[in-house]
């Protein structure tokens, strides 16, 4: 197998990437994080809880907050790792470097796996779900978001401009032809993998999950008052969210 | 409520359709039907089956060679059952007139309900799924295809091409802004019902359905080789299927 993609560790797609989620311009707040967390369990109390692409460990410390027993989180980037353990005084959550398609963690079990936009640069989505459900407890929940098949399956995910650089609309193309796609974000030939909706949707399905909920989220209405431009988001989505229970045996 | 739409009924379009389906031009044959038949159970021996929007009864009188016990075939359309009862010749097939949304099937219950490129002309979704469930035996399955939403999201449905009319991309717009999209098929001011992803895949797991297989298909590859143009449907997918299971009470 490939090593696993790590563009979190070029230096200047982490000094972007910082500075985009630190001031908070891109759409993860007003956006995927609420639609995301919508369909976590209720309560997080005494869950165990194993994050896929933790980053910084910003949910990992707030599921903290929120009574989680324990989370691990786990990121392919030593930058991410090393600015999270920065972040973090806390005994109850642990910081693993793995690329999620090396997932190995024998032995343990979660009641909860989330995964932030990070699915998307794994190329092969089916045997990670295979990992997920062999740590992940019956009746457990996976809850995930990744770019809306919509938005990766060009690999410019750029908007149709007129002369004046308004947005005419979203193209669409290949939609069915599923692998690479090489984009620009930050840095040159960052990988994305596009996949169907059918293809995220069937994975889980026979790898054990049952869906309970598929979210194609729009932003928050108190964002769109004060971030008019978010509006346009609504034209096309750029998330897709998905809320899983594991089957019982 | 209105009266349901009934675009069937109209000379015009009606000529225009069933010169589309009897001369087997349209996607239906080599991918919506294909894809619609994958998801249904194994064997139909035995099932008593509803079907939503039966036009010429074609799916009636298949389900009944392969053994289903009885099919009724509800359809708005006079023009479409008077051909359906003149090709039927079948004590086990009954044709109904009523609109989907009027749905009245007191007493009835079915193992088996499908719907093929109906529902995204009607209103109200969440509506005709109750109804559904209401009829429907728990742990027999709906089944049904509809225009893909990213087809249904702008109201002209047509590729963007360059100066020599080859298709370049897809436009998707609006997508989020649910509701009425006013296009010409056949005939000017058809009207369709556009509604997201989300939507579809929520209403049924609200209505007490579980989703065993969603699919966006590609032409069939027996297709592709006799009609090459097909190849342009994988660029973006035209259907959206999906198969449900009613939940046990």
């Amino acid at each position: 197998m490939n090593a696993p993609q790590n563009i979190y560790d070029d230096p200047e797609f982490f000094a972007g990437y910082r500075k985009l989620r630190e001031t908070g311009t891109g759409l993860n707040d007003v956006l995927e994080q609420p639609a995301l967390w919508s369909l976590l369990p209720s309560s997080l109390r005494g869950l165990t809880i194993l994050d896929l692409g933790c980053g910084f460990g910003g949910f990992a410390r707030k599921a903290r907050t929120l009574g989680a027993a324990s989370v691990l989180g786990v990121d392919v980037s030593e930058k991410m790792l090393e600015l999270a353990a920065q972040l973090t005084n806390d005994d109850g959550i642990e910081y693993r470097r793995m690329g999620i398609e090396e997932l190995s963690l024998d032995g343990r079990a979660f009641d909860l796996v989330v995964s932030s936009l990070a699915l998307h640069y794994i190329p092969d989505y089916r045997a990670v779900l295979g990992k997920i459900v062999s740590v992940l407890r019956p009746g457990g929940n996976f809850v995930f978001s990744v770019e809306h098949p919509i938005c990766t399956a060009l690999p410019q995910q750029q908007w149709v401009r007129d002369d004046k650089g308004e947005p005419l609309h979203w193209p669409v193309d290949n939609y069915r032809m599923e692998g690479e796609r090489h984009t620009n974000w930050f840095v040159e030939g960052v990988v994305k993998y596009h996949r169907t909706i059918e293809s995220y949707v069937n994975g889980l399905i026979e790898a054990g999950l049952t869906i309970q909920r598929l979210l194609e989220p729009e932003p928050l209405v108190e964002a769109l008052v004060s971030i008019p431009d978010l509006e346009q988001q609504r034209r096309r989505p750029p998330f897709l969210v998905i809320g899983t229970r594991r089957n019982e045996r």
